[in-house]
């Protein structure tokens, strides 16, 4: 197999599946897989474990919960309300909401003027806040014992704000002081199947690079203070994947083709770099910072935010 | 006179006019006023140097520089472009440009989902933002030998995000340390005749309770930790000041009304505290928190915006 | 009491509500009511019967249906759903759904960009259209023996188009012949306390002047060539109906008041006219093109739209 | 070479060069090329003159002017003036202007919810509308001898109408009775470095199938009833194509390349059929209705639509 170049995901399901295409067995990483038939939704599990197993995904120690579930993309009212209480199940997991009372900061990454990137936004829009209600008028205003203070932030990107996320996140932190953040940010799938089909939550941040964007620096507990839960939905994938992918599949195609035997026995005589050098090429440099997504993702990105939204809120009613 | 209630301003211009109204001299304040016929722009600056001063006014020490230019809400390009020159020189006049290298946080108050809250928003949109070029690439990267750097951010309404504005604010200023603040917002006039033709710059910051969404602590230097000018047009009339302010001058009519001659000899005989209750009631509570705007507020609100960010794009070009 | 003079409701239940407030009979016209206590829904049915009737009340022969849910500003999921079934049951008995087959033109009336005025456009945002998907692949596409086609249009305001809604309706229907159109609109009330907890229903179509952009021509059967039932939310007052209501009240309020009996007693030897005089000055020009609206309009506004959608998307399911 | 499969480009420029580049002569299409070295803007005229041109180029008889501008990306305000000038000059050359008095439809096309296909709704959004003006206040109104008429459009797509945005078009312009359509779509190039640096203008309409939403239906003056000029910028690259012709150019490099010397001389013995074959099947069918695009479009479709409304305005001032 040629060596992989180029190819960017944010789902640490798919790192894993690189390895495991390429028979590579991967010490500290621990995949566990639960398929739901009835309502066709498949979880999995990836538990990066040790500083080796992070060295080799190329993402820190942590969970990794995915979430497939093929209906998302299909306007379901009932399904999404399953896949909501799905999510919910999974943040209450990861968050550790073991005090009575809970402080949490939502952030919603992303840029609200790029469709397949308004996904953060669009969940931070249809929050039911209360935090500052509790601050006015005290901690029975909700009709409640146990006091959830739900704060949320939508940053901008880099280009709008002339800031680092991070620095706008770490100063609300230090001013408004959350138990924790969760961060709402689409991301950049390797798998064009994937596509708003996916929810990936994680008890370790944001990294550094992630999400469409590209944001340079992470937000992760070290960065901003307190721990953070991520929720990410897959929205895009990056053109020179798409490109670099197709490429070695032509190749392996070549290899194994019968019409073109000869060029298989003479492709197998070159080894991985000589290939490398070829594809390399190819992609073009100007295709960087180009991402496709499905024509219809105004459509799908306001239905799963509402999916997200609805978990968030279920969580601090 | 009926005894001044409910009414509600934000321009220190009006507040003054109220004084006047009443011959009432205030010490500690002085006024200036200049008329550019040709371009039919008037500029008033209130000064308001004393504590008294600021007592009396409800409004804190500094400078206060009103422009009224009625063809302000009219789609005329050379127009705009000379306000914008005019806000311009006060912005320099108000900040303490001194220095070689100059680094600048805007903010972008208020509601972007409410129309004539949105100036703010609008405003922040249409910026030529610096800071992370300056920071990636160094100081020669915009070709010059100074660097200004601009940042900015759109912190949304208390609603939104369940913070107050001022917690943001400062949180962001303690970590990207910009030398100053320029705050933009909508502001509430008591005379309808002003929206949207009047543009005020101010050195004190924001007070608490100004603004459309009436957020409650105030964006100054003290709360921020760095000095704020802050820019506002009034946009909307609170509906309580419109309906006080009309029977106000229904009963000041009627005192000198000749048909009504007999109603205005009783009407001098009861004190201001009597009219006053009179007045009070008809001030329907239900009337708190709405507001009075013109149709065409759309328009109007993105075209000055536009002036406004024109002329703090040249500030930092 | 002085004559009516600059009020402006576009609820047939206000209007009818004036005459009864001056004990005027108006044949031709019958009010029903009805509370669901439980819910505190109240329902009046509104039906000018005759064309005298029509003429009196300035509204043309027809049924409005009103339904006032103080509940409906506030964000309870539940509560919504009643209100949305409601909504239905009244379109249902408007609209003659006799036919086996049938489609629909839904029309977003209004201006996008300014809040109040959102409405038809936000309602339009959430429909299940439906007209495409059977022309396509026919009637069983939708898995349905009847076929009911969803189309959709916002058409935008005059300043935005230069054309007169009505005309890119009747352009819209000649070309794909709905059975019906369904207009949505926010409207103007009198009593600011109906704003955003009000939904009228009537079978008359939209009457010329109405709604916050004032469109100058009528959108009904007569115009477009087929039948239009209109739904409508109050979500501003005019700003000349309120400073007139608010001086009206101050002179009744004079006339009965104890403290100043003198006054009370001169004024009411005056006759309407001359008080009328009096009144027409203060309602200043200005405030023509101004109206009323809360500052939570933005929530509201979203939150009924929803309310809206969801009953014709049942309608349509 | 492999035959073209899956290229996609709504480029007559793009069609003509993928002809010569198997240096195919076309009879019936010319092409004429100026290089403005100045100002970098390269003008590309293509017009095909003949049926059997249509046929080749799969394009209709008329004229295509392509005008490529490397720094339309880029925010510098005065070199967009002289793009919005060349486009100011096109128009002027293809809409038959000869008359006294002249009106205009614009049509804003394309899904204002997804960021590159938001071009046309933008540019409506900025144009200077008179149609209502003029038709109110008589043709002095505006002070000129000569009347322009301009009115405008957004239809929406068809998932949220639907309607054929042609049947929209159709019925208003037979209620308007405009005498000529100007329609605005973003488009589909074949090479990402095309994207939002070129400007199309034809006198031909709009094609069935351009588009990013795909619009099944033709908008020409045979479809509805009036000339129809179409000016178009490529915003995104259908995923297909990227992919396809990168596997193309794979292969290519194949042949010539030296270190693969056996590989190149198998290939050239197989033809191009079962290359063909080879690559389709890696094209995956799920890259259908997805898109590349860069992730700045919501910067320079902004950016463009207002060169282009720029353009509109002065013809119709």
């Amino acid at each position: 197999m040629i060596e992989k170049y180029s190819i960017r995901t944010d789902l640490a399901l798919e790192q894993k599946e690189r390895f495991e295409a390429d028979n590579v067995e991967i010490s500290g990483v621990v995949l566990e897989e639960k398929y739901d038939e009835e309502r066709d939704i498949k979880v999995t599990t990836v538990r990066i474990e040790t500083e080796n197993g992070a060295r080799t995904m190329g993402k820190p120690v942590g969970t990794y919960i995915t979430l497939e579930a093929p209906e998302l993309a299909v306007p379901d009212e009932g399904y999404h309300r399953e896949v909501s209480e799905e999510i919910l199940r999974f943040l209450r997991r990861l968050l550790d909401m073991g005090k009575e009372d809970y402080s949490v900061l939502v952030v919603g990454l992303g840029n609200r003027q790029v469709t397949p990137d308004a996904l953060g936004p669009y969940v931070a829009d249809n929050l039911n806040i209360t935090r500052h209600i509790v601050k006015e008028y005290g901690k029975y205003a909700m009709g409640k014992d146990q006091v959830r203070l739900l704060s949320a932030i939508v940053p901008g990107v880099m280009g709008q704000t002339g800031m680092e996320t991070v620095e706008i996140i770490r100063g609300v932190v230090r001013e408004t002081k959350p138990d924790a953040v969760i961060a709402i940010d689409a991301l950049a799938a390797r798998n064009s199947r994937r596509l708003n089909r996916t929810v990936q939550i994680s008890d370790t941040g944001i990294s550094p690079g992630s999400g469409i964007g590209n944001q340079r620096s992470a937000i992760t507990e070290e960065t901003v203070g307190v721990p953070v839960v991520a929720i990410g939905v897959p929205t895009v994938v990056d053109a020179a994947t798409i490109v670099g992918d197709a490429m070695e599949n032509l190749i392996a195609q070549m290899e194994r083709s019968e019409t073109m035997k000869g060029v298989g026995v003479v492709l197998q005589g070159y080894n991985a770099a000589e290939k490398y050098e070829l594809v390399k090429e190819l992609i073009a440099p100007h295709l960087n910072g180009m991402f496709v997504t499905p024509k219809d993702v105004d459509e799908t990105v306001k239905r799963i935010s509402f999916t997200i939204s609805e978990a968030l809120n279920r969580l601090f009613a």
